[in-house]
């Protein structure tokens, strides 16, 4: 008899894994190919990190488990960081460090939600998100935010989602978000809130890309991004979902963590023994070193870089004669409409084969974001650095002029 | 509103957490304990494996995503290891490196296994197994496993499974099996995966104990375990889970692995990119070297400290007086009926308690492993050391004398 594969394991292909792939295949063939794909920063860890797991490597120390919600002085460090951003008091024992954000999303969701639940989540999106809550039985309800909304949830387009089809379980909010970079502002993120208070729906706050924002006063408060719990007050019933990964260049370490709301504590400690353990305890150990000045120095550094890179592109934006940018407030993204320079290709997928071939520059092309709406846009990443950006730029201008 | 916590999030709390409280509680007050409870060896990983950590990070290497099924050369050198113990030609393109064993089960049942579908498991058993199954929807069908099939499941248990309450999907199988230490033989897996091939079950079979077994003969075929792998041709339709956690002692490492079936590789590989992302870098980096001779002497080197623990208790199982005691081929636990030593308490779960506070030896009652029939069972971990078992029988004695 024929054996199972689950319906469920049906997850979409993303054309970015075959665009990487192809970008290997022309680089193995000796062509020099620009890649802006990447949804990681380079340069990794700050040097204190690596130098206290060289520390504990060179110890030969005994890496056992963990408790399933981490090692006591990183959730300490991570509940100081929060006083240290947003002024915020944080317990760490409501602070669960988990295996990547990847780990902290798997682990409220199941918390959170039970199969059939509706999750209300933007799009265009992270297509993990919807992937994940599809895998685990929750059904998706993607909200399409456009350039009107800077591609973010609002109120009304919630109100309109419960009209239309019914009631929600919970929200997926992210800002600044993957793949536009929007942010929403203090008041948008309280209206939202509130807006989840009053229909009994469980916000979940996707902050792994704070600290990488570009605002005119980086002393402002607010600065590095606001926190879910900063307005979800007096009662903190949002989960906060952040990561080692973005603004401390951590990505293949798989650390992260959830700030999580009382009624929640107990279930995500319960799930994560059993699902995962406990986090990697040498990342653990050696995490703590991000929370030190020279780390911060560190990463703000490479957040300046960003800046760099990124006024570089603006700066380039009405050469590229592009339609529709997302103002990316932070992340180290651009998403835009290919306007008029789309004209000769069905969809901005095979305007991003062509440019790969012709010109050897890797985008992310819209449609893995947005399947409805995504058709005509890419996805450009700062993270590549500025000579590649610039490189990039003028290889996209010549394949855009010889058509 | 109230906001919604999910069913599913419902996980049994397991005693062994409220022992590890109660025994830091203890050693904070000053007290000596003995703890006889822990499920993973101490004394870390292989130098090598260490060395080759400690340099990546002295030459703070970035350390980024890698491929969600893990870094080529990591997925060549467990191909290999197949090779090695097994005489078994394994393509690397079918190994998939996950974040512990854990991410290896959460990934070959989200594959695998709809919601609904019926997953039949052995009880006794590891209780993350039925925990992880039940939170992605899966209906756990528990098979009472006693002494006279040596705790592990039958063909024709799994025929009254059938005939009582419907086809299955899945079996999950450990061997050795987690907390009895039983292993099934070449023939009986053989069996089990001719009945799954016959009845269109999906095997995953959990190897994570290979190594740490116990054989008259060292060198004989089989002696590390039999992997389904070996028995499941000409198509390999079993997964095979396995992990660097316990024959490596790379606990806190959180790095396993998986050999997929062709049917189930592209699903797994799609579902780990959006679960996971992908398996700690750096520990993906350094576990190469688990692969070299020098490894693999540390390991064994340990595997043979087990076999001496072990054989210390066996010969003080007459003086304790328990009764049933599963025959421990691998793994290292013991786990034992009580017997008439039972007496004075209602259950294994207060006579655990009591040994405790009394004596000072902490150890896990059976119902942690089997809620219907483990109630005067204890198990007993040999990772502590002959030191401590020794230690722990001394004071189980006295406890026992003393009533």
């Amino acid at each position: 008899m024929t054996r199972h594969v689950s319906d469920r394991s049906a997850v979409p292909a993303f054309e970015v894994m075959r665009i990487l792939d192809r970008i290997a295949e022309l680089r193995a063939a000796g062509r020099d190919v620009v890649s802006l794909c990447a949804g990681e920063p380079s340069g990794g860890a700050p040097a204190a990190v690596h130098a206290r797991a060289e520390q504990i490597h060179a110890a030969r120390a005994d890496l056992g488990y963990t408790s399933a919600l981490g090692v006591r002085p990183l959730r300490e460090a991570v509940a100081g960081h929060y006083g240290r951003w947003y002024g915020l008091d944080v317990d760490p024992a409501q602070v669960a460090i988990t295996t990547g954000s990847s780990g902290a999303f798997v682990l409220s969701f199941l918390a959170a939600f039970d199969a059939g639940d509706r999750v209300a989540l933007a799009r265009p999106g992270y297509p993990a998100y919807r992937n994940i809550l599809r895998a685990l039985g929750c059904e998706v309800v993607e909200v399409d935010c456009g350039p009107a909304e800077r591609f973010q949830p609002t109120p009304a387009a919630l109100d309109a989602v419960v009209t239309e089809s019914g009631p929600l379980a919970g929200l997926v909010l992210a800002s600044p978000a993957n793949p536009t970079g929007t942010m929403v502002s203090r008041e948008e993120l309280a209206a939202l809130a509130a807006w989840c208070a009053d229909h009994g729906v469980r916000l979940v706050s996707d902050e792994i890309y704070h600290g990488i924002t570009y605002p005119r006063d980086p002393a402002a408060p607010g600065a590095k991004g606001i926190c879910a719990w900063e307005v979800d007050a007096p009662v903190r019933s949002a989960v906060v979902v952040s990561s080692f990964s973005k603004y401390w260049g951590m990505t293949g370490w798989r650390l992260g963590w959830a700030l999580t709301p009382p009624d929640l504590v107990g279930a995500v400690d319960a799930l994560a023994g059993n699902v995962a353990l406990c986090p990697p305890t040498p990342a653990q150990l050696a995490a703590v070193e991000a929370f030190t000045e020279s780390s911060y120095t560190e990463a703000d550094a490479r957040v300046a870089e960003f800046a760099a890179t990124r006024a570089l592109l603006l700066d380039r934006l009405d050469r590229l004669g592009w339609g529709t940018v997302a103002p990316a407030d932070g992340a180290f993204y651009l998403y835009a409409d290919l306007g008029e320079q789309l004209a000769p290709y069905p969809d901005a997928t095979a305007w991003c084969e062509a440019l790969l071939e012709r010109e050897g520059v890797a985008v992310v092309p819209g449609a893995d974001f947005d399947a409805a709406n995504g058709g005509s846009y890419v996805r450009l990443s700062l993270a590549a650095g500025p000579e590649a950006v610039t490189e990039a730029v003028e290889r996209i201008l010549r394949f855009q002029e010889t058509g």
